[in-house]
């Protein structure tokens, strides 16, 4: 059985959808399949794990987490999976995201989380598409139209500034 | 039934014992009982989990957890159960604790865990000493008296302190 | 004498109000007592110092404080008490709570300060309920629900976040 | 052409091989081929930046990079390929890896990068084999696999510390 | 061939120019030529780094980079030239600048960026001047001119507030 | 009735007396007199507030106070004197003196301490006379005099560097 | 010739004002003269420092410097007097009063500042009042009756919120 | 009159010449004239800044200046010169160089000092020969080489580390 290609995208709660709606809107960029949840680790736990350790056989390839504050959605989930966990420590709070990086990425040896600059969640879609890539030439021909797309971008605003100046 | 008077003592790491231990320490000084575990929540989640559920009808009162870098231990404890959680974040790693004050002390609304200094084994001990003395009138005298002790000991330092100058 | 089962909250200021009430809020749905105090352990200290000796025998049996940059109050008044005393660092000035936190969670062996979030003061009513159903079974049953309750909100919030996408 | 399935190691200086080889090691248990290459994008910019613009055709599948300080290795790297890049920042210099970390992880738009923790070697192999296992059923067994011996080895650790206790 | 006297100025992208064209201005008020380019090391590497190559034959004497977050604008510049790099540090993201810092900033031995304060577009344009002035008498004038003028600024700003108060 | 010329030393634990004892090496080269104590305002909060009381009609005129991690010494001192306190935040645990540089700095309106660097000793003893120097021109020659000496160790270093290159 | 009784309060702009003021409101209310004066040691160092070495001369006994950032001026101007100089970090730029409490604070040996909170300008005022009433009983008496002003009207905040609670 | 070609290096201690002499060692290589200074701008303020003032005329054509903890030199030395100040902070004390990175590189606008990693003492040399050579094609001549020694000795440590995997 190959590795699924949807994207679980998961998130703990759902004012955190405000920042993780830009992965969606880059999935749906690449007609990559997606499912968006609510599900905390600390409020749910068993519904969330239980859906972390089925991820695999529900045909999904990435997971993607975004969270906030003592983050420890994605470090829950990648203990019940042996699938790719990208990790989007959120902003909010006090110590505005600088303790989600921290919970997100200082991972113990033997379960990482991919992580992503805070609230990367954009990234985290294209992350996810490089790692599906793996399984996907489709995919991998989009990433490198992409790339030509996103350089393009930059020579237009080049061209701008350098008539403005 | 009443809550128990028992303390779960969890650690993510057996390396972490030479710090947890003076929380054993601790509590043999007030005669109170407690298991010690070595049960990450990221490699035996299920084990790890499950204890924490069944913490209240196995006759624990408090849980006591240690972890450092990305410290889910306790969070993660915390949304199994109604007991008190007092977390000890532990310096490892790179960050020497910073990550594993922030994983342990940022909790959202809904799941608190009451965070020691890092390293602070010996405080978590005492302090769930002090919860389950709202239970037991004895353990309340102990730590009058403990209390009374430490003063003591600082004003024999204070003496000599002044004799040495 | 068994300990209390009130709470005393106390603040360095009344303009810490605005958080602290937060706590009030949730020990009122819980039904557990409360006072609230405004009183600072620098500009009234023999005022503040005698309050926290007198806290046990006047009926409480758990306190919460919430301070802001050099918080000292939490400290201060476990100096004063063998209650559990629940620290709330918050988040005020330019160091927007950081200065609280570590002026709250990092004491000494002997004087725990079982520490919430910044500006966790709901955190704080959930955590001295929790050590209050320590004698308390009614509180207990009423934290398994409040567990339950939580669980729900969250299941509806992730229905309706798989509807929207 | 089928994404490949090797592993390139890049780190900034010879001296980081001390931490990256742990990501050799990891990549020999799970049997995954990887090439080790010492290549500064500040000292040898051309050289470096051919290789990961030439990695998906030479056969590669990942790329992880090791780097301290101004970390910038792995970022320049993602700016010439769409393979998933592993970031592992380093601890060394006066910063001890907090400057590594930013420059790792802290990614515009468009460019990510899967950030390890500090000196995560181990577990940037570890997630490398988890992206590569998105087109091989084999690896996604072996990880299956790694995962019930590191549960092994930590029920061993609590077996052994609940009878030292 | 002597160096160049031009000045030519990169940002990662072109919401950097709010803040970056501070530095046209003081670069406009010594009269010194500049060119403005928005070329991101991570979109489109090739021009970016072509142009840094040959920055010096073009007839520039200095080059000022301004970016963000990971901010890798300026390392990997100054790995492209002998010309001095003026490092500028953006506030950008949740980390405000201090990851824009550290990425700019702590570059390895052989390849240094001098770097100026979070922002510091301004004195990105005078350190630059100062560069130049060098191998420019007239340069080196206007500079006394410029440290007299703000001294009389602060003087003048000195006896109004004797006045006011 | 004049404030007194003594200085009055307090440390939170007799084991803060290796870097404090600075202080009265420097003391005594002003041949100022002092007192040392050993006085916790958590663990004998009574007699260390009680000595800060009566500190001014004991005949001190400046008190010190140096202490680690959550040092509220100085701070609780403050508020129960109107002689300047003079912080020494020391360098101890995990966190190297940060929280104890938050912990005395950060106070809030009315209550001031004049906190010196984290380990700072000496240069708490010199500010002391420089204050004591107020009503005490004796002292205040010595200062003058103390300058010089400082200048002219600097001025032989110099000259011996300039030798050695 | 005794110190004088004068205060001289140095800020490095006069954006500064605005904070500073708290500075002089509160020596207005101890009825201590003060001059202000915009000086950077920056922009007009010859002025500013010839200010220093001769204020203790002009009749001041303690100086007040409030700086932000990179904030030099109180260090600068505690090497050209042995008046106590008391420091306010400014909370300005990206770094929000960080850069400028470690400029303030952190002197070496010899040179030391008297360092408020960040901000902490009425503070400072106090502090200043504190050091010259070591030579002025009547400034002493006004300190404790500051201080019970300031109990009274916590006192009174503490009333109004346990009747608002 | 051109500006001269010799660099002036200044620290605030002999302790800093463990570092800084890596600086002269540097500047040897490429053959570039300079003297070392120990001048504290604290402790011999009208040296140091008389020797700034006058570094110009002295025909130094770059200062570099190190110094830790709060790190006023180069600051101040830039107050007084309009060469351009070269800055290195130094790791000492607690805060192991974020404060002299702070001090160092949060330079207000009009007075830029080019800042380099904590440290960065070899860097600073290169980046004042770059400077230099703004007015000496020989010297440039000499970067292109050391551009390329130190691309070949990445190389060559790149073939090694193949040949040892």
């Amino acid at each position: 059985m190959p590795t699924g290609n949807k994207v679980l995208i998961l998130m703990g709660s759902d004012s955190d959808f405000d920042t993780m709606k830009k992965a969606c809107a880059a999935l749906d960029e690449f007609d990559v399949s997606y499912d968006v949840r609510v599900l905390s680790v600390h409020r749910v736990p068993e519904v969330a794990l239980k859906l972390a350790t089925e991820a695999e056989e529900r045909g999904y390839g990435v997971i993607i987490g975004g969270a906030g504050m003592a983050a420890h959605l994605c470090g829950a989930v990648a203990g019940h999976t042996t699938l790719p966990v990208v990790g989007v420590p959120l902003e909010s709070g006090a110590l505005k995201g600088v303790d989600a990086l921290h919970s997100t990425v200082m991972m113990p040896p033997g379960v990482p989380v991919g992580t992503m600059a805070i609230n990367g969640a954009k990234n985290a879609a294209i992350y996810a598409v490089q790692i599906l890539a793996t399984a996907d030439d489709n995919l991998r021909a989009k990433l490198h139209q992409f790339k030509k797309d996103m350089a393009n971008q930059v020579l237009a605003k080049d061209e701008k500034i350098q008539a403005l100046v």
